[in-house]
């Protein structure tokens, strides 16, 4: 297994064990007023998805612009989580905050992630535009919103995913090992 | 009807009368060149999809951006529209800047208006990716831009109306009631 | 021809040759480590699409984001090209920096365009949503990024060249005239 594990780009960040961030952006599920549907959902993708060996860092914080981005800053700065997925606070009342707070600490955005998202979305409820989610890349560490429901975050990160080893790739991160029975990736062949 | 048009969510925001704000953006019809077709075809459209008593708010105004963002501002905050929509300037030239001050005024973007009405267009004229056009929010208001031409503004509002009493609601604007044989609106049950 | 070639816009901008500019931003082409491909290919396109006479004004530039910026500058204000085409230098790595170079020269960006060349390239690959290319207006210029890829050069740009001729009228640069067995361009009628 190590040996599919190793980086085939020229820097290698990967280390023993994959580490993705989880955190679930919920006012009322920050006060223990509801489980963290959402962040067992991403835990239990990943699981039937990946092949690393992977830990989750994990995080229920309230939707606070301010304390998101604290908690994505550490999780990708210190933790060096490879890949940082928030669930929640990505629609368009006051106290949706979530993009901003991503955007807030991204170097780059990847716009084609919440316009996939929002497509896939629309197959299953009009309401899909009112959805802001976005991606972005902070150091080697890639950021993507997911909405709250479990079901919708199954269909959008299911559409996403197969873009994601390469992208982490790409800027230096972990090397993801899908389980090709469950998730097919794409990586381009190297020049 | 009262009880109908009853939020349920619990802020209520909900006066008696409905208002909807609708600027027609362009140089020539400002200068009395042409009807406010435009404008026109609008009420129309809220007239049939629409069960709520409403008041339209209305002005036509210049390709200025200074203009436009005092009138997006007078309509959101003195006004209280729960729905602003503009018509025209969402181009590339050089008077086009409706976006623009669309953006300066809003708190909130929501880029999944322009995608869809963008991608619903590109099905009549390739030249649909030139519309700059995009939808936000100020305060308890939501604003559209739409495009100029009476037929595009029935081909883009159509698309995107199913998304927007629940978008108000979210805001805590006014509860728009749809007529359900003309538009069929989408509200998730709540939690 | 020269009937062809003038604009029907009042105001005229047309002059004997059309001028489009091609970039190859790349820091192992710039190298010399390989031969243009990707401006060979923007070229080839272009001799087949157009009935003008026109002039192609090249570089091959580095990933670094002042040099981009300089050199798109010179192209719009200097050699007032009507079009400028990037290739490369869009994805999330820390290198890509083409489209940050693009909006920070653009008085308006034109998100239709970035959306319907992923959109496009997401038919062929899942990795189409890492690139964040977009498309802007500087002055009397359009700036379309492209992907780097010959293959996918021509599948981007196959894709939004039908509105590329009107956008140009529109901001009032050279009127480029079709070759209609190879390409289908769009121009609504004047009003």
């Amino acid at each position: 297994m190590l040996g599919l594990l190793t980086n085939p780009l020229k820097t290698i960040h990967c280390v023993d064990k994959v580490k993705i961030g989880i955190i679930n952006v919920s006012d009322r599920a920050s006060r223990g007023e509801y489980e963290d549907l959402p962040g067992q959902e991403v835990k239990r993708l990943m699981d039937l998805w990946l092949q690393n060996e992977w830990e989750a860092v994990y995080a229920v914080i309230p939707d606070e612009q301010p304390l998101l981005e604290k908690e994505l800053k550490r999780m990708a700065d210190e933790e060096a989580c490879g890949l940082i997925v928030t669930t929640g606070g990505t629609g368009p009342a006051v106290r949706d905050v979530t993009p901003e707070a991503t955007i807030a600490v991204c170097e780059k955005l990847l716009p084609g992630f919440g316009e996939q998202m929002r497509q896939v979305s629309l197959q299953y409820v009009p309401t899909a535009i009112l959805s802001r989610q976005t991606a972005g890349i902070r150091g080697r560490s890639l950021i993507v919103n997911l909405p709250g429901k479990p079901k919708s975050i199954k269909e959008n990160l299911e559409a996403v995913f197969p873009a994601i080893p390469y992208c982490i790739d790409l800027i230096e991160g972990p090397y993801l090992v899908p389980n090709e029975e469950e998730m097919k990736v794409f990586r381009p062949k190297q020049k």
